[in-house]
C-alpha cells in the first residue's frame, strides 16, 4: 500500500565492499551501482518512496542465484528478487539494503508439453512473451494482471487479474517451482502430475511468499486450450449496484464467465480521453465469455437476460479480434487512464476482496467515502471474483493528500474484513499491508512468522515483507 | 501403502497413568480404553498392521481439542486425529502409540452460505452428510473419494477422486481451516474471499499435510451449483489403451468433463458380480457429464467422436438419476467388489498419477506386470487426471504375496516418477509412502522436515507419517 516505508537509511548497514568486489569479480558487468539502476530497482508501481539496493546483479541460471544468496549470506546481506517492477506494495523496495537479484535475463521458456497442457519457464519470462511463444500450439496461459510482469513474480505475489473467475489465480495454475533457499540449496517442488497428495504442498507456500521464504527461479504452469470461440461485450448500467447485482447472480448461476470487470462512470471517462473510446460514460460491464461457439452464446444469453432485468443496457459486442484487444487493452489501461485525471498526479492503489454476496453492499459503502473525498477516486475491479481497486490521485507535493488517501484506504480495508473479505485481493503485503494482516488472520501471522524463521533464520530474504522484522 | 509399520510396539513408550487420569476426570464416558476401541482405531483400509493407540478421545469442539493436545504435550504424548478411518496408507495407525482425536462427534453444520456458495463445517462431518443437508439448496460439494469420508479427514489427506478432473481437490476447495497447533494455541486459516494475497498460504500448508502440523477442527469449503444437466455413460473399448487415448483426446481438447474413469475387464466383472450389473465385461469408461442441456449434449457428443474413433463402443446412457446413483455406487465399490475376487484375501492399493501424455504407456506396462502376477490385480482410476490405481490380492497367511504386492507397487512408483509423475495421487503419505518421498522430491522433504519440527518441536502430532522421525 501506500503508507511511507519505513525511514530506510536508518534501517541499512553500510554495505561490505568485500561483497561487492566478490560480486564483481564472479559477475563482471553484470553486477551494477550505477544511480540510475539503482533508483529503477529501489521502486515498484505504488506510491511508496523509493528505497534502493546497494548493488543489483542480474544472473543468467539457478546456479548463479544460489551463488549470489549463499554470498550475500556470508555477508549478512539482504537479497531482494526482482522481476518487472511492476508489483503495488513495495515488494521490491530494498528497505534494509542489499542486493536487487534482477531476474530478467532469465527468460528462457524452458518447455512446452503439448500433450499434458503445461509449460516450464525461467522467472524472468513475461506473460505476454510465454502467450507469444504458445501462439501456434492452441494453447494460452490465461492469468493476467494487466502488466506485463514476469512469471516469476506472478508467482512470487500470486497474481490474478482478469480471467481468474474462470481459470483462478496463479495458486491454481503453478504446478512446481524450482526455489532458491537462504542457504543457496536448490530445491524443486510440486511436479507434472495434475493432482499429487506426496507430502507438504510447498509449491503453494511459495507461491505468495513474495520473496522472503526463497527465490523463485523456474516454474512449471498450467495452460489452456485457446477456446474454440470467444466473444466480449461491453454493458452499461444505471447504477454501480445494478451492474454489481448483475455480477453476483451470473456467479450464483454458475455460468463460466471468463472476465466480468466493473468499471464505474468516472474510469470509463478516463478510458475514453487515454484509449479515444466512445464508450458511454456510466458504470459499465466488461465482460468475456470463452467456450464453444454454442456455449458462448448460450452464456451470453444468459447474462444479458439478467442484466436487462436489472435495467442493464443491450450488450455491444466485440465478436472481431482486434476490436476485443482494443476493448481489453483499454481496461488494463485503467490505472494510466485514471493517473491522467489530474496530471502530474500519483497513483494510490487499494485492493480488497469480499465474499460476492458483500460486494454490492462494500461498493456502495465506499462510494460514499469517495463521494465526500477531496481528490477523483476511480472504482474499478474483477468484480467475478469480489475484487475492486480504488485509484486515488494524490498531489505528491501535499502530504494532505497522502493522509488523506491511507485513511481512505483503511476504511475499505476495515470494511472488507468486517464483510469476511481480505485487504489484499491480488497485490500481495509487501511492506504496505503488512498493518493490516494481524486484523485478518490473528494469531496464523505468529505461524507465518515462524515459517518465515525456520526457512529463513538470518532475515534476508526480503526483509520487512509479509511479515514484520 | 503396505509394507509392515515399524514394530510399533518397540517405538511405545509406557502411556502415563497420569494422563489417563485427567483425560477421564475431564472427559469422563469420552475417553475409551476398551480393546475393540483401540483396535478400531488402530487401523485404517490399508493392509499395514495395526497398530493401537493407548486411548481415544471423543472431543466435541475446537476447545476440547485444543484441550486434549495440550495435555498430552505436556506429558509428551503423541495425538492422532481419527475421522473415519477411511485412509489408505496407515495415516492413522498409532505407530509410537499415544491418543487417538476421534473427531466424528463434530459433526455439526456451522454455515451454509448460498449467495456466496461456500460452508462451514466442523471435521467431522462426512461428505455425504454436507450433501444431504444441501440437497434442497441448490448447491453441491463435489470432491468425491468414494468412500463416505469426514471432510476433515479429507481435507487433512488432500482428497480428490472422481469429479476432480472437473472440480479439483480438496486443494483447491478448502477456502480456510481452523486449526489447532502443537502448543494448543487456536488459528484460523484463509478466509471467505474468493482470492486472497494476504500472506503465506497456510490453508495449502494444512491441507495434505495429514495431521502432522497441526489438528483440523473446522473447514470453509467451496460449494458448487447442482448442474441444471446431468449425464452419465459407460463405453467399453476392445483395448485399455483405446480407452485411455480417448480419455487424453478429451482433456486435451479442454472437454469439461466432470467425471471420467477406467475400469479394466477384471474390474468390471468385479463390479457386475458385486453390485448384480450386465456390463460387458471389456475396459470400460465411465463418463459423466454437467452443465446446461445443451452444453451437456455437445460434451457427449465430442467425446463419442473421439471414442468411436479409437474403436470404442457407442456410449450406454444412464439418463436417470436412480441409474446413475446405480452406476456410480458401483465404481465406488470396485474397490470391495475386487476384494471378492478371492474372498479372504485384503486389498493392497496403489496409487499414482502421471502426466496425461505418459498415461497410456504407465498403464500399458504396469499391464505388464500384471500380467506376470500370481495373484489377480485390478486396474482402475481416475483416468482424467492421470491418476490410477491396483488393486492387489493378497492373501494374509502368506507372506510372499504381500512382497509381491509391494515389488509391484514399487515398481509402478517408479515407473510414475520415472514419467514426471507422482508416488501418490490422492491417498497420502501416511506411513506407506514415506520411502518414495525422496525419489520424488529430494532436496524438498528437507524443507518439509524443517517445517515440522518448526511448528511441531516435540514431534507430537501424528508422528511418523510424511516426514520421517
Amino acid at each position: 500500500m501506500n503508507r511511507p516505508a519505513p525511514a530506510s537509511e536508518l534501517l541499512r548497514k553500510p554495505f561490505p565492499a568485500e561483497l561487492l568486489k566478490s560480486l564483481q569479480a564472479r559477475f563482471g558487468g553484470r553486477v551494477s551501482t550505477s544511480a540510475t539502476v539503482l533508483e529503477h530497482h529501489g521502486r515498484d508501481e505504488s506510491a511508496h518512496p523509493i528505497a534502493p539496493p546497494d548493488a543489483v546483479v542480474f544472473p543468467a541460471n539457478t546456479a548463479e542465484v544460489a551463488e549470489i544468496v549463499r554470498l550475500c549470506g556470508k555477508h549478512g546481506v539482504p537479497v531482494i528478487p526482482f522481476g518487472a517492477g511492476s508489483s503495488l506494495e513495495g515488494h521490491v523496495l530494498a528497505i534494509h539494503g542489499g542486493v536487487s537479484l534482477d531476474l530478467s535475463r532469465m527468460n528462457r521458456i524452458l518447455a512446452v508439453n503439448v500433450d499434458d497442457l503445461d509449460a516450464a519457464v525461467e522467472a524472468g519470462v513475461t506473460r505476454k512473451q510465454l502467450n507469444q511463444h504458445l501462439h501456434d500450439t492452441g494453447l494460452f496461459f490465461p492469468i493476467d494482471p494487466g502488466a506485463d510482469a514476469t512469471l516469476g513474480g506472478m508467482a512470487a505475489t500470486r497474481a490474478s487479474g482478469t480471467n481468474a473467475v474462470r481459470y483462478g489465480t496463479m495458486r491454481e495454475n503453478v504446478m512446481g517451482l524450482t526455489v532458491v533457499l537462504a542457504d543457496g540449496r536448490v530445491i524443486r517442488t510440486g511436479g507434472r502430475a495434475r493432482k499429487s497428495s506426496a507430502g507438504y504442498d510447498l509449491t503453494r507456500l511459495f507461491v505468495g511468499s513474495e520473496g522472503t521464504l526463497g527465490v523463485i527461479t523456474e516454474i512449471t504452469l498450467r495452460l489452456y486450450p485457446q477456446p474454440e470461440a470467444v466473444s466480449a461485450a461491453v454493458c452499461a448500467f444505471p447504477s454501480v449496484d445494478a451492474a454489481v447485482r448483475t455480477v453476483i447472480q451470473t456467479i450464483q448461476l454458475g455460468v463460466p464467465i471468463a472476465r466480468c470487470e466493473l468499471l464505474d462512470a468516472l474510469t470509463i471517462s478516463a478510458v475514453n480521453r487515454h484509449s479515444k473510446l466512445n464508450l458511454r460514460e456510466a458504470p459499465m460491464l466488461f465482460c468475456e465469455f470463452h467456450g464453444t461457439a454454442a456455449s458462448v452464446a448460450e452464456q451470453a444469453r444468459t447474462v444479458q437476460e439478467i442484466a436487462r432485468e436489472l435495467g442493464g443496457m443491450d450488450f455491444e459486442w466485440a465478436t472481431k479480434q482486434e476490436d476485443r484487444t482494443r476493448l481489453w487493452q483499454a481496461r488494463y489501461e485503467a490505472y494510466p487512464a485514471c493517473r491522467q485525471l489530474r496530471p502530474g498526479n500519483r497513483a494510490f492503489s487499494t485492493d480488497v476482496c469480499v465474499p460476492i454476496s458483500q460486494l454490492a453492499e462494500c461498493i456502495a459503502e465506499t462510494n460514499q467515502d469517495i463521494a465526500t473525498a477531496s481528490m477523483p477516486v476511480a472504482l474499478f475491479g474483477h468484480v467475478g471474483d469480489g475484487n475492486f481497486h480504488l485509484v486515488v490521485l494524490i498531489d505528491p507535493n501535499n502530504p494532505a493528500d497522502l493522509d488523506e488517501a491511507e485513511t481512505l484506504n483503511q476504511r475499505v480495508v476495515r470494511r472488507a474484513l468486517k464483510m469476511g473479505g481480505t485487504c489484499t485481493g491480488e497485490h500481495g503485503v509487501g511492506c504496505g499491508k503488512l498493518d493490516f494482516l494481524d486484523a485478518e488472520h490473528g494469531d496464523a501471522v505468529s505461524v507465518m512468522a515462524t515459517i518465515k524463521k525456520a526457512l529463513d533464520p538470518d532475515n534476508l530474504l526480503n526483509p520487512g515483507k509479509v511479515v514484520r522484522s
